[in-house]
């Protein structure tokens, strides 16, 4: 992996650049490049490659890559696909270490061109070549004027240099969010797309840029992953290294998703376990450009914050009721003011609002240096994640500037830890002075506190890299074939998941002893036949709730011959009787195989009514104790397991194991296991019994 | 309500203005308008009053109104709280119509201060002057060059005169808006700020604005409203005029309401109820500034759009799925193109994706023809009612213009009633000449999509006006003093609610022979305390579920014993002995009196686990069928009533008009009824008995 990322140098930073199929015209797509290394100051090697001139836009022309002579880092294919074949075999023979394909005509044709982009990929392998593209916009380095690209967005306009990664699959989309970054002055240091990703994908980007020490923040944008565990790898790294990740990712809609298939060979992959990757790894997901860049902002200005609290301070009591608003929509923490702060805030301007937000009032344009004590007093009071200020329109006055640069200034050498944010109109000059002291700056607060939650929240994922499974999975013996309840339940029982106590009867008598059995614990009875055949039960009468032992026998004949009227065909092994579990909470729980990611943890609330408003959670696998919890506590019925409305709580931890249990199954069988899915698995208070399982469906392969 | 509309146009359209407490001094509170209404070419007579002084900045100065001697329409009070009283004894004399008070020191400061507004209000009213403020930063007319304001936002820099209404009831909101105005450069026609309300409120200025010719689009900003029906009437006149309104209301949090509540003496309300008020008079409610201006943007160049389809147009797959997700997640419509439109795109450009998002790839950097051939293809398959095109950063590229410019102008002119909107990077002024061809344009397609569906879906709501009583409620009779839940169900029967049937008993064999009775019917039976000094039932044990005969004396015993423990003092008048409902969907729903807005009708998804959820919609009342229909179908839980998962459908009908009837029985009790409540309405499929009330709670004043 680690070399496989340092063979991207040749790719990001080479110190000499063929251009093969290089044009005299700059504005052709093989003479863009030549045009913006040469105008831009490339300080390396450039060797234009054309058999049919000698000179291209004032350099030397070479008829072929082996005519060269001297070492070539990366070559710029700038030819029609069915070229790129013997390009590629001149490459390897000229000790080519990189290649940027802009070819169209390959996977995103079709199923032809798809063996023609394997062929290529699996030519350049051989090689040795690290190949980006085909179809794609190519890359840039913005430090060292590396523009391998045809792009027409640097020609407009270059973006600064900064430190800023970018990484687009998509080369229209790389474009705009070039043109964005150049509009809105933000630094980059690397610049690519991946396009059909036949090498070079995203997560290789990623990584890349995780360790690049002129790289402080990503931003990518991804249609879909080939290779989940590389992109899990890549984001660890860049967790790891404290680099923040904003992430655009099409396809959270079923539209957008069909539309994002349409355009890309991609394996789109299921939205929902991306979002669970995202939260696992701390990246910020983005809805959309404005989202894209001002998360982006915030990261390179401000840091991460430390911790969830923020302090708001105002001179417009409404403006700062519109960011408390917004403050507290985003879950973020705003503590009150200790009654000596607000006291003193109080004595200095009697109308004043001091709990936080602290509203100090128009009576700053009679005394402007209230701003500065009455924010010093707030920081001092407390330790603060954020604080952000509000100064209407005085910030578009010059005589405003003075006071304002003092406040950041004084705050900043005060409070180093705490991220600062402004709200008024301001020039870019001034904006860019201000970032310069990491002091961000907003025309509109509530989007400044959102874009700075999102941070937080980010933030406040600690999962340190890919995790080892929280315990060592108990060897589970899985039976072969089709799996019936009984089986299923015993698995689970195995792998420490607790389940309900369930016998098996094969006859009225049978039954009507064990429902007996329930009652003298108190226990009602519910009938299931045993069918590996019929995982759904319910839906051909094959399941009898709230059986007493008078009904026992009758019930009992109602399974079968319901499952005999509805199904005929199927094997039936018996009946289940197990005890009617009441009280307590339905949930969910299980585990799948996702495609591209493996097994995925998937926590919900039950019950007919709550599943059709899908609130599940997902991990990945494996993952930690503390993310498990987290998981839990993500549910938007996290409130009704806690006790919502004087119930008692149910039994946390418990759900917790029950989870974990699940988990550490799914690992230890492996491949084997496609699927298995507890529904319900019912919560209670630990008094109460704690977590069950009341069904179980196994899923293997 | 008219008149006192019409006496509006001496404060946003005077002929002549005083300005009393005129200063010299052009940087002053008193010298601002003076500056202000000079230098920026106020039409009418401009009065400086200051007894100190014969001259004012140029102009002769008078030493009272009295002694103006010619008409005066608006007077600006800038003086202090304690010379306003003899100020307005001048201007009742001198003739004055409206005066605007800059004067803090009123409500804002407690109740000293609001006793003062109380009296200058009510002088003003006998005097029959209109009162803006106090604590206000004043109005501007900008297309009469009124500036009856001290904000220094117009000297920093004059927002363009346009057909945007801007009200604030927050001086400093106000002010900021406009500054972002003027750097957004859009246009206003009114700018008005309310402060303190003694006299115009809000509404006020809503209505005026509503009837005003120079205005076409509302923007305004609350934090609490005095007048419920006033405000009511405003937006049923805008929404009447078919001007759009854009809202930021304050307070959707407790965070904010409380900070809200510390800035303000306004009332605060239910902020839900402010949602649904919006919701029913179309309303586009921002969260944010950002919001705030892209919705009156939208608003404003393209007018109400006139359904909720969308089509989507893009040279990036990447960007496409990326618009299909924000257009799936507003709920749009983005309905797929015919077969044969999709084929003529195909044959044009083979590796298009041509359903919608139409993709037509770069392949139009080849041939820009392309664009207009393919939207127009799109447009002329169905109507749409808008059509959204991403460019990339084509737009940035002076050669693109020419393609872009011709694609708008026929668009424009083969479907003039598609809103129209481009998304690429342009410059502020051909965002302008778009913005003449009624054409929108967004750096950020997504945030653009956003915008629309906003405005589609506030020109979804057609409640036409403030709407009479869907029917006439009937005669209601109702108990006096506190009810227990015999009487409630009653008066729910009587008002036309189904109800359960029930009996009262009074004794273990009373309680058999009824439990008996629902055994016949094949319903087991539940068993609740009578008493109306027991609201809350269960809490105390009075409730006993699915008795079945031979444990109803038992049951009866249970009760009578439970409550006798718990609330000895509680008065108890048998016990209640209805059929257990099994199965429906467990709602909730009933009336309340809003403080502010009167009667309000709620529906909502009920048990436990659904209600910590909090899945309520509300409306205010009188409403209309067609409104309880919408209200029902915004509950997320709308799926499991409309039959998810399989199962039936409840009778959508008759929760409806369950839900009328409470609305009628609430709206013929008047005062006399604080609140009714259902808890729980159980919604059934018509085949399975409809909808029942099985609990009530009626609170009488």
């Amino acid at each position: 992996m680690l070399d496989s990322v340092a063979s991207l140098g040749a790719l990001f930073s080479p110190r000499a650049i063929a251009v093969v199929g290089a044009s005299s015209n700059a504005r052709k797509i093989g003479g863009i490049p030549v045009d913006y290394l040469q105008r831009f100051g490339y300080g390396g090697d450039l060797y234009p490659v054309n058999p049919t001139t000698d000179e291209v836009q004032g350099l030397q022309a070479f008829p072929s890559l082996a005519e060269i002579g001297r070492p070539v880092d990366l070559a710029i294919l700038s030819l029609p696909a069915p070229q790129v074949p013997q390009a590629l075999t001149d490459a390897a023979e000229a000790g080519v270490k990189a290649a940027v394909m802009f070819s169209s005509g390959f996977a995103e044709t079709g199923e032809q061109g798809a063996a023609a982009q394997a062929r290529v990929a699996a030519q350049a392998r051989e090689a040795g070549i690290r190949l980006i593209g085909p179809n794609c916009l190519g890359v840039m380095n913005l430090h060292e004027n590396v523009y391998a690209t045809f792009s027409p967005a640097p020609g407009v306009g270059r973006a600064q240099a900064g430190r800023i990664g970018l990484v687009s699959q998509s080369g229209a989309f790389g474009a705009y969010a070039y043109s964005m970054a150049r509009e809105r002055r933000v630094g980059l240091s690397i610049w690519a797309t991946t396009g059909n990703e036949a090498d070079v994908q995203v997560a290789d980007c990623l990584q890349w840029l995780a360790q690049d020490p002129g790289t402080d923040v990503i931003m990518a944008y991804m249609e879909g992953c080939r290779d989940g565990e590389r992109l899990r790898q890549a984001l660890a790294t860049a967790q790891q290294a404290g680099k923040p990740v904003v992430m655009v990712k099409v396809g959270t809609t079923a539209l957008g998703a069909q539309a994002a298939a349409s355009h890309t060979a991609a394996i789109a992959g299921d939205d929902r376990v991306y979002d669970a990757l995202f939260r696992q790894y701390g990246v910020m997901r983005a809805r959309n450009l404005t989202e894209f860049f001002d998360l982006a902002y915030v990261a390179s200005v401000a840091g991460r914050p430390q911790g969830q609290s923020i302090g708001l301070f105002t001179v417009s009591g409404g403006v700062g009721a519109l960011m408390a608003d917004e403050a507290a929509q985003q879950g973020l923490t705003v503590p009150e003011l200790s009654p000596a702060a607000q006291q003193t805030i109080r004595e200095w301007v009697p109308f004043a609002a001091p709990r936080n937000p602290v509203d100090i009032t128009g009576q700053v344009t009679n005394d402007p240096s209230l701003i500065e004590r009455a924010a010093h007093r707030m920081l001092a009071d407390q330790p603060l994640a954020c604080w952000m200020g509000f100064f209407a329109a005085a910030g578009a006055s010059d005589g405003f500037w003075p006071v304002l640069k003092s406040l950041v200034v004084s705050l900043r050498a005060a409070y180093p830890e705490t991220v600062l944010a402004i709200s008024t109109l301001l020039s870019d000059d001034k904006r860019e002075e201000l970032a310069q002291l990491n002091c961000l700056s907003f025309d509109d607060p509530c989007e400044g506190i959102r874009a700075l939650a999102a941070l937080m929240h980010a933030g406040a994922s600690k999962e340190p890299g890919v995790p080892q499974p929280a315990r060592v999975g108990r060897a589970v013996a899985l039976p072969a074939g089709p799996v019936a309840e009984p089986e299923a339940l015993a698995v689970l029982r195995q792998a420490g998941v607790p389940v309900v106590d369930a016998v098996v009867v094969r006859s009225a008598a049978e039954a009507t002893n064990a429902v007996r059995a329930l009652a003298e614990q108190g226990q009602d009875a519910v009938l299931k036949v045993v069918s590996a055949d019929l995982p759904h039960k319910s839906d051909v009468g094959g399941v009898v709730l709230r059986v007493t032992p008078d009904r026992a026998e009758q019930a009992y004949r109602q399974v079968m011959a319901a499952v005999q009227q509805a199904a005929p065909q199927a094997r039936c092994d018996g009946v289940l009787v197990a005890p009617c579990v009441t009280g307590g909470v339905e949930c969910i729980a299980g585990v799948h195989r996702d495609p591209v990611f493996g097994p995925v943890l998937m926590v919900g609330m039950g019950g007919v009514h709550v599943e059709t408003l899908q609130d599940v959670a997902l991990r990945l696998l494996p993952t930690t104790r503390a993310e498990v919890h987290a998981m839990v506590r993500e549910l938007k019925g996290w409130p009704i397991l806690a006790g919502a409305r004087g119930r008692p709580p149910v039994d946390d931890d418990g759900l917790v194991d029950a989870l974990l249990a699940l988990a550490d199954l799914a690992l230890a069988a492996g491949d084997r296991l496609s699927a298995v899915e507890v529904n319900p698995l019912i919560a209670r208070p630990r008094a109460a019994g704690g977590c069950v399982a009341v069904d179980a469906l196994l899923t293997l392969t």
